[in-house]
């Protein structure tokens, strides 16, 4: 049923592909998620195609996105063999095969930006490289529908023969995300068959009276259960119910130790799960596949789980960056309050994995603590991993540097530049959100969104903003005719005092942080609302227990996390700052150009002068070294490193006397 | 020349074993390391066996160590197989080779600790259990002296194919200790010649232009020292030399990377080295080859090497333990200030190899900066490594623990057993050493030592100390007839207002700490010194830059580090206690019979109510829990997880409030 709808909705819209304001349902599968059927799912997602960006903050990141980082990715993909690969076994180039088992998803993940990128504007460029590699990946698929350049029996490599190690499930889940992107974005439904194709040929296979599989990283859990919503067919859900139930090892065909199923984040019942400790970004994926899986089905054993490892990941073990996996050993999670901050490992993926998994717990919910850390990673721990030009990628996002790493263009393993790609591309299509109340305002930029409310009113808002550098929204509410329903605004958990005009002139000061501000009226075209969130700068301090972060303070305004970089600093080094009992009390706010128009905080704070490297390392007195005071800048920590190599950080320790 | 003397000694002592007060020079190669002949050597090592331990703190530890520790790894190593792969290569046994391709080693310095722990006491069993190992190692010599169980033909793994990796040169490098201890503690050259043997036929194959070699685990370069310093053969001295100036990397056999040779510490000439980072046990062993081999030549570029070295180690990269080797990521050295607490690795082994290197810098200077660290891990990032029984292992020692490790009595790696028991045997003979000057007391515990300063004359020196707990100590001094020489006594660098008095009844209250304290008479039988090193509790501080103890205290009397451990403070966690201004202000010392009499610390500190725990990881405000006083007890860091499953911790956060 579902499925004949969306293949009609297809034909219609690649005719027509700007599909706004249409009166009748849109077709339920636009969003970033399909939630619009999920009957767990407080909150519907809104297509990107609906939203269109103003000039502002991330404007020009979303136009370098798909003007230069897609494309030089898709060079360097080519150069490195990656669609290579696909030719290869398609037999149109005889080749080597290059790079890691899991290459493919490298491509699929790219894929997937390239076409959701397209939702927000039709590049001709960025469509014609996505065709081209869509007919590269479609020639190599087999007649059963298998479909990855790794396990290839002429190679010695058998298919299905290490679920534990070889990313097999995990890059069709990729594919799969491919295909649905395709379809939503560039109007075709090809790729999507073949994934298809692949999915059913695993499932012909697999299951819970057939041969035993589990991911190895979790991945296709969540593409399974979009698969699902944009198909209807149940058997892609029951699957992913398969494989969070646990596997049977007596039955499994190759040897696996419960502390490897721990360590992926699968095959080990997921409702049984109680803590964080694994690879964090198979940690996050699995959660996002979990939260999935439970608007789909209600299982209420899945939502206590997902609560209790929320709560474990926001109670012991996420950056004030939003980044998550502290401990290189794995790229894991640490132990609670194992928050290093040179150390950090907080891979860019697994901050892209955090931000996925809270969005869908404000989906399933309307939480505004989602949104919260949501709103957090995307700013910091995210934004972070990417250079302005857009090319650039860092794999790792410290909270302290040396000034020994530097973005990459490239890496061997490189998950985090389409991951990059597709988290930005998709972010038009993070800011709404609809319900049967109303309309919800998750992110604040300037921006026009044409959809409708869920009673099928079509409906226009714009919005008018400097955020994040200044606190002031302007929203002008347009349904097509007047009719009464909500808009509920996202007030950040960093917002004290917010304060917001009704379109009756009405001035409201009750709104509480970490909360959604409703305002329910019944609204006309042109209806203003008026909202300033206070932005002073804030001081944050980490519970005690984070012993790197001890008596130290980190530099907030608006969702903005700042830090030190040395560029700013000649003549001595950051690390020997500190802030005194009268210093950082004022803060003077710039724009600087070279850093694309943010705002950076100038102030003062104490310098150990000598510097602290000439102190032993152990006394028996506090160290009482000569102190001065010295102008201080701040800079976003998203911004670090894009002025050359820099030290940096962002924990600032606080001298007690 | 050489070689044939020392046979002969080796004749006479076997007769009689104590050669106390001998009034002919003593063997030469008696001490830990023989430095006698060193030419740039400033002190010289006494004998283990010059040394009776009387009652006190090490004398329980060494009897357990003899009693229980050596025998019962002893039957552990023939439980793990390690002894029957030497009787599989003798064909004795028809058994598969088990255990990691260096347990050779394994059983080689559990050699070493047996045949140093006769020295001090002929035990009849541990000689019995040391011949039967001899006899079996023995036995699997080629032919052509070749004698690792690992490296079989017959097995597919070709000798000398794989230095990166194989630790071929380090079990060489251990035989040949054990055969220099055989030889010295049981009076017996049969395994000292197979070691010779093996050491011939590698030095046949290998060298300046030959084939090309190198150590991949540092560790032959100290052996081979004091090959040469047994022998008089300079050739080992010179290819030890060889070693150290680094492989022609177009001539070496196998492929290896630059980046492999830094993190082995071999392979790049030892001159060129600015910094530690790499394995931190490889790099010790390292240091400590190049610090014999500095003795022997006086090339002043390894001396000022060793200089940076051991400057980087302890103005960076050294726990208030005296442990070493901060980063789990391949067991490594980390950045300056990178001392986790939690994630501490210091493994057992790099505290020790640190010791090693620490006396042989002294032996090279009489510094007491090297006596100095030598004390601080001896007492307590060493001693932690073992239980009070003797029978269990830390590989690694945190300084803080969440009580989920325990001592284990074997790991599969199980380097760090047979160290700690080759370390606790050495204990006597890192007591005193000789010079031109006179004689040197390093370390403090009742004890007799018979032996004979440089100009001949015989001395014994008796002291009677309860140290490590009381800082009296008097020392008797007994030359055969009366001489003028100088008795320097090791000035803790943690003892400011030591008192001395000398024979003649003078005060003294001049003493620096971390110096050594000269008094020069012609002393006559009977001559008395007495000493008191005051020993206050002393808090110590962390160079700010060191993030994890940043506004921390770290409790210290005399020379041991303590600690908290949660069994001594139930009804809530120790991580929720701080020091707040108005507490540990004072201590009252108490001896603890549950550990060994070991002089605990009670105080009192402040305690979050409700725990930390129950705070949010982030706020924007100081978190202002309710603190209320609670006394507290601190135990030497040494005796932690001695009573069962605790939780630990050294650094206590102090309240800037």
């Amino acid at each position: 049923m579902r499925a004949r709808c969306v293949l009609f909705v297809c034909a219609f819209w690649s005719l027509s592909i700007i599909a706004y304001g249409q009166t009748e349902r849109p077709i339920h599968d636009m969003g970033l998620i399909s939630t619009s059927s999920s009957p767990n799912a407080r909150l519907h997602d809104v297509p990107i195609r609906a939203v269109s960006l103003g000039d502002g903050f991330w404007l020009p990141r979303l136009q370098a996105n798909q003007q230069h980082s897609i494309p030089e990715l898709y060079q360097l993909l080519e150069q490195h063999g990656v669609i290579d690969n696909f030719r290869r076994l398609s037999g149109r180039k005889k080749v080597d095969r290059r790079g890691y088992l899991f290459t493919d998803s490298d491509l699929f993940k790219w894929m997937e930006a390239a076409a959701l990128s397209l939702q927000s504007n039709r590049d001709d460029k960025v469509r014609a490289l996505l065709d081209q590699a869509v007919e590269e990946v479609l020639a190599a698929q087999g007649e059963d529908g298998y479909l990855n350049t790794y396990h290839v029996a002429a190679d010695g490599i058998q298919r299905f023969s290490n679920f534990s190690d070889n990313h097999e499930l995990y890059c069709l889940g990729h594919l799969i995300q491919a295909g649905i992107a395709y379809f939503r974005g560039a109007g075709e439904r090809k790729l999507l068959d073949a994934a298809i194709r692949y999915a059913d040929y695993v499932l012909s296979l697999f299951g819970p009276d057939k041969r035993q599989c589990f991911p190895g990283h979790p991945e296709i859990e969540m593409a399974l259960v979009e698969l699902y919503r944009s198909t209807g067919e149940k058997k892609y859900l029951d699957f992913v119910g398969y494989l969070y139930s646990g596997i049977d090892l007596e039955r499994l065909e190759e040897k696996v130790s419960k502390r490897h199923l721990q360590y992926t984040f699968s095959g080990i019942p997921f409702t049984e799960r109680k803590e964080l400790r694994s690879h964090a970004v198979r940690a996050m994926y699995a959660c996002c596949g979990a939260a999935d899986y439970y608007m789909e089905t209600g299982d209420q054993d899945y939502w206590q789980t997902l609560q209790t490892l929320w709560r474990d990941m926001t109670q012991y073990k996420i950056y004030v960056t939003g980044g998550v996996g502290s401990r290189y050993s794995g790229e894991a999670f640490g132990l609670p309050y194992e928050l290093p901050n040179e150390r950090a490992y907080t891979e860019t993926c697994a901050a892209i994995g955090a931000m996925m998994w809270n969005w869908r717990m404000l989906q399933a919910t309307g939480d505004a603590k989602y949104a919260d850390w949501f709103e957090r990673g995307l700013y910091n721990g995210f934004l972070a991993g990417v250079s302005f030009s857009g090319t650039q990628y860092f794999y790792r996002n410290p909270l302290t540097s040396y000034g020994d790493t530097q973005r990459q263009p490239w890496y061997n393993c490189t998950c985090c530049p389409p991951n990059v790609e597709r988290t930005l591309a998709s972010i038009p299509g993070y800011m709404y959100s609809t319900s049967d109340e109303g309309i919800w305002v998750h992110l604040y930029h300037t921006s026009t969104l044409k959809w409708r409310i869920e009673n099928g009113v079509p409906l226009t808002l714009k919005q008018e903003t400097a955020y994040p550098w200044r606190g002031q929204v302007l929203l002008t509410v347009a349904p097509a005719k007047s009719c009464e329903f909500t808009v509920l605004l996202h007030i950040p958990e960093w917002a004290p005092g917010a304060v917001i005009w009704t379109p009756d002139g009405a001035m409201h000061d009750d709104a509480q942080p970490g909360t959604y501000y409703k305002i329910r009226r019944r609204w006309r075209k042109g209806d203003q609302i008026r909202m300033i969130l206070d932005m002073p700068v804030r001081l944050i301090y980490a519970n005690p227990r984070v012993r790197e972060d001890f008596s130290s303070v980190a530099v907030m305004r608006g969702p903005i996390v700042y830090c030190l970089e040395s560029i700013d600093h000649p003549g001595y080094s950051i690390f020997d700052l500190i802030k005194g009992p009268e210093t950082m009390q004022t803060f003077t706010l710039q724009s600087e150009t070279l850093l694309y128009n943010a705002v950076v905080l100038e102030s003062e704070a104490s310098l150990y002068q000598p510097g602290l490297e000439t102190a032993p390392l152990y006394e028996y007195n506090r160290i009482h070294t000569p102190i001065k005071k010295v102008p201080v800048t701040f800079i976003p920590y998203y911004s670090w490193a894009n002025r050359g190599r820099s030290q940096m950080q962002v924990w600032m320790p606080e001298k007690c006397e």
